[in-house]
Parts: structure tokens; C-alpha cells; sequence
């Protein structure tokens, strides 16, 4: 069994998955916990601190062995928001560091791809083969959870584990 | 007095700058130490560590009541350079958060002005600037270390510094 805790970045939302996976073939996964971590801090240093702790407090209910993440990429849309992001990101980064866990990362469009067969999917459709990967209920909302759950499980499908 | 900590993000070189400055008028100021944060992990992760680390070392050295940085801001040549920057940004507001140390920002092009009388000097200007202003036998160097000196001085001439 391992453990992979899906994050995905933003400075208001931050959205995580943590799944359980098989080690062998073929592989069982099961979610553990998804959530949001939510800034609510107008200051920029505080917003970072809350999502830091969130994730820190995340990392040390479940002792993941990687934390998966989507790679930075060259093009956006809005700069600002990018350069923004990376702070977030930055942030999630340092707290896997401090706990000594593996970072890895898969370009968005390759999530997308192996989740939907679409390397351009809309965020219902990554919601919606969450939903029946993970056989849930109902969709993971908001999307930044699903987003998480989905980079979490490109790791399990893709990687070696180990 | 007052003690300021003036900070250049960068991934592999991060410039800082301790300046004390009298809260009276005319401010008079006194470098207290100056130099760089050099991340010599290949990984991001760690990179962003040593970082965090760096400069909640210097923190804890001077105690600084602020620590001063450039604004983020929107037009960048380099996109991907300047997400990878947020994320050293990031970890060096978070160093602030957790040490309960105050964040300012100035536009790039603010400092610059207030130091050479050009908002779009070059690095070499600016080098120079700071050691007059600081009276150095020499220019400060890499000059991460005098953007980060700039930084302070910017915060200590245009602040209340209350």
C-alpha cells in the first residue's frame, strides 16, 4: 500500500486528495480524505501561512509518501495570477520538503488525458471520471478537489510507486 | 530605531540586506549585513527549502520589524522564470508569517527612481547607488545584494516606519 496526497494550488483554494493504492497490479485505489484548504487572510504572508499549516496538518494526519502536483508550465493566460500561484505552490513544496516527502509532478494535460482520454477536458469532465474512478456519490466539488484527486491518481497509474 | 530586511527572491540566488535606520528626521542609516541565500539543491522542493531556511536564519539574527520586497507585477518577459520566482517569493513571505514580521512591497520601478532618479536603471547603476548611499569602499555584488539593499532603503526613506 501507498499513500499519495494530490495538491492543487491556489491562493484562495487550495484543493488536496489523499488516496491508498495497491502496490501490485492491477491497482486498487481507494480515497482516504479530500478537502479544500481555504485562505482567508486578506494579507498575502498570512494566506500562505494558512495554506502552508493546512497542508503541513494534511501531511501529518496521513504520512503520504509523495506529494503529487501539476508541473509549471510556460504559458498563462493571466501572468499575474501564474506568478501568484507560484507562491502557493512554493509554499506546498516547502512543507512536503519539511516533512521529507517526495514531490513529483505531470503536466495538466497529461492528467487530463489519462483521467478523460481528452488532454483539454473541461473541469466537469475531470469531476465527473472522478466520480466514477473513485466511485462516489456524487461529483467532487468544488473542482480544485477534483483536480487534486485527479493528479494523485495520474501517480498511481502511472508511476512505479516506489 | 529600526531594522529592516530587504529581500531580492530568486531560485538559486536570493540577495538580503539588514539596514538599521533612525526613526527621527533626516533618517540616518547603517548597513548591518548583506549578502546572498544560495540554493544548491537540484531539486525545487529543496531549493525552496534552503530559502525558507536562509531567511528565517537572518530574521533570527537581526529581528528585523519588516522585511521589504519588490511588488509582484504583471508584465513579465520570462513567464515560466517568473512563476518559478513566486515560489521563492512565497516561501520568503512565509518566513515573515512565521517569524510575525510585517511585509511590504514597492514597485520595482519606485526604488529605482528613489535611488538613481530613473525608474529603469540598470543593475550597475544601482550597484553604484547603494554604495554611495551606504558609504561602501566598493559596489555591493552579485547584485541581488544591492537590489535587496535598495528595497530597504526604499522602505526606510518612504515609510513612517512605524
Amino acid at each position: 500500500m501507498s499513500i499519495i496526497l494530490g495538491v492543487d494550488p491556489g491562493l484562495n483554494i487550495t484543493g488536496y486528495g489523499v488516496i491508498e493504492v495497491t502496490t501490485g497490479m492491477p491497482r486498487r485505489v481507494r480515497l482516504l480524505e479530500a478537502g479544500i484548504v481555504r485562505s482567508k487572510s486578506k494579507e498575502l504572508s498570512k494566506k500562505i501561512e494558512e495554506i502552508f499549516d493546512g497542508v503541513t496538518d494534511v501531511i501529518g494526519t496521513f504520512s503520504p509518501k509523495v506529494l503529487a502536483l501539476e508541473e509549471v508550465y510556460s504559458h498563462y493566460k493571466r501572468p499575474m495570477t501564474a506568478v501568484l500561484m507560484g507562491h502557493a505552490r512554493g509554499c506546498i513544496c516547502l512543507a512536503a520538503a519539511k516533512s521529507d516527502i517526495r514531490v513529483v509532478s505531470y503536466a495538466a494535460t497529461k492528467v487530463k488525458k489519462l483521467l478523460t482520454g481528452n488532454g483539454r477536458a473541461g473541469k466537469e469532465q475531470i469531476q465527473r471520471a472522478i466520480r466514477l474512478e473513485l466511485n462516489l456519490d456524487r461529483e467532487p466539488d468544488p473542482p480544485d478537489v477534483a483536480d487534486a484527486l485527479a493528479i494523485a491518481l495520474c501517480h498511481a497509474y502511472r508511476s512505479s510507486l516506489d
